[in-house]
């Protein structure tokens, strides 16, 4: 892209200040047709919730879902050569390739919810670096990464899931978590993909000197984002920003992807209007970051994963209930009495 | 079908309890190559689970889901005319139109998970007796509803859904579970599709007056179908009953379904090991249902609106399940460490 969107953080905020809300016409039209379908009032519950919203920012009052993009972000942590986690860093790349050929979970998913799935792996040959000791990435990096993410963005696409791998990452948007929400590393760290009690006590001391080593963390999400973030984090982050410009409608994964998320939320608030939590994973710290971020996840299967399989799973869900909302037939086209 | 599989409730049950259980080799099977797939153990939570099931029913390691089947039965109740319904009782015949034409919720949820939707009209003619005086079917009622089900599963099909349509069978269902898991009407009746404070009331008082005229409805869960029950959920009992016989793994929709199927689990403990509770309802009696017969439901999304709406949108969830089981690489296939 010659034309970068952005060159620096600030210039990647004031962006995010400036995106457009959602359409209140096409939403107060949305309302109207659901009103009129062949059901009790409310009986689809959470399905007429999710149905309006996604009306408002495509901006029509009977939408379809005919392109979902999946997209995959892999990274590299410094932070691993302290031990954080159970798996050997070597295996973000060997999953890259199970992506690139189909293996991985998320292949099935995508596949099942008839989307699309791209995967990017972002300099995996030279992790970020650990966050524990310093700052994870210089501005250039985070802003690279962004940029990743921002170009990833199918403009055709009409419902986008991120997902990541990254060994590591966990305690990663553990620290960003803490940086974002205060308390302290042990509020905010878990056993990820599998770690052992010893481990999860690592990953919170870890944690705790990420914060002290990286001070500016804290007075900013953007550079929580930078200093203890990962390359996919940002990515991501730079995917759901870019799809509220093009107004597509983010179903947000499990822990990793809904801190990196948050940062954009902490920054602008509202930036993450137009996405819904697919799921709340077991990682107990993940309903933590739903709810400072006011978001009621769609699914609750204990998932832990990642790679953007849960927020794929609820693809169905979503697809549900726009079938429902545009495909049904209003009382007067059936001839059914409404009371 | 010239030779009827029953004939009467006695040998309804006889049948029930004759059926072979799930295949233990399969789930085995499938319990290995669980271990094998590119995840780390465990984190596709509750999909592993249901992969395993699911395998363990379908006799196969490695099993697909390529053709779900929806059925929709209605049918009406002679209860209607005590006023329990915020809809009139025509609603049931406009609503089994809108379902052959293809516009109510339940077409769009069919289509959006590829199943195929049959619809069954039991009767609507002729609405089942009001049970607050009496016996809401004899024998020969009750059992021609059964077979209905019975015959209505299509033997190819791999997954099933059964689904309802029936102004007042909120009613009918509190007062089976009445009759089933004990308390008073209280405990079982809410607003079903829309009544009002008054209106809950009325079901209370209906329920608990059909529990007294017909006293044999707490001696034996049959007999509740057949004095309690109306012939569409007699004949969701049917069909789950055939589905077994079939090693077709059942979804379950919502408290009206749940409480015809638990007159099977009742009859006859583990008869319901074929299937999967898909929702927990908005009816808050549908909780207390799933406890009794140890169901955890898969979605909780605030639904109410019967049709088998909330278990088609289940198919979603156990399509992911499977095709990230039988889909995915093992480790060894995709060179992945696996510690």
């Amino acid at each position: 892209m010659p034309d970068a969107a952005f060159r620096t953080l600030s210039q990647f905020r004031t962006l995010l200040g400036d995106m457009a809300g959602p359409d209140t016409a096409a939403a107060q039209g949305a309302q109207a047709r659901n009103a009129e379908l062949t059901k009790p009032p409310g009986a689809l519950g959470r399905l007429e919730d999710l149905a309006i919203w996604y009306a408002s920012w495509r901006g029509t009052d009977r939408p379809v879902i005919e392109s979902p993009q999946v997209i995959v972000f892999a990274g590299n942590h410094g932070v691993t050569a302290q031990g954080v986690s159970a798996f050997p860093a070597e295996v973000t790349e060997q999953m890259v390739l199970n992506f690139q050929h189909g293996g991985a979970a998320i292949n099935q998913l995508a596949k099942t919810f008839g989307a699309k799935m791209d995967v990017h792996a972002l300099s995996l040959d030279t992790p970020t670096d650990d966050f524990s000791k310093g700052p994870a990435m210089d501005e250039a990096q985070v802003v690279a990464a962004l940029l990743t993410g921002w170009n990833a963005v199918d403009p055709k696409a009409d419902l986008l899931v991120t997902g990541e791998m990254g060994i590591g990452n966990t305690t990663s948007a553990a620290a960003i978590a803490c940086a974002l929400f205060g308390g302290d590393g042990a509020d905010w760290t878990g056993r990820g993909t599998g770690v052992s009690d010893e481990g999860v006590a690592l990953k919170t001391r870890i944690v705790s000197q990420g914060l002290t080593a990286n001070p500016e963390a804290k007075e900013d999400p953007l550079q929580a984002l930078r200093c203890l973030g990962g390359r996919e984090l940002a990515a991501m982050a730079g995917a759901i920003a870019r799809a509220r410009s093009l107004r597509i409608p983010v179903i947000l994964d499990g822990f990793i992807c809904s801190a990196a998320a948050a940062t954009l939320e902490k920054s602008v608030p509202g930036a993450l209007d137009h996405t819904v939590s697919g799921h709340v994973s077991a990682e107990a710290a993940h309903a933590r970051v739903l709810k400072e971020i006011g978001k009621e996840p769609l699914l609750s299967l204990g998932m832990r994963l990642g790679e953007g399989s849960g927020a794929a799973l609820a693809i169905g869900v979503m697809k549900g209930a726009i079938a429902c909302h545009s495909g049904m037939a209003t009382f007067g086209e059936a001839g059914v009495s409404d009371s």
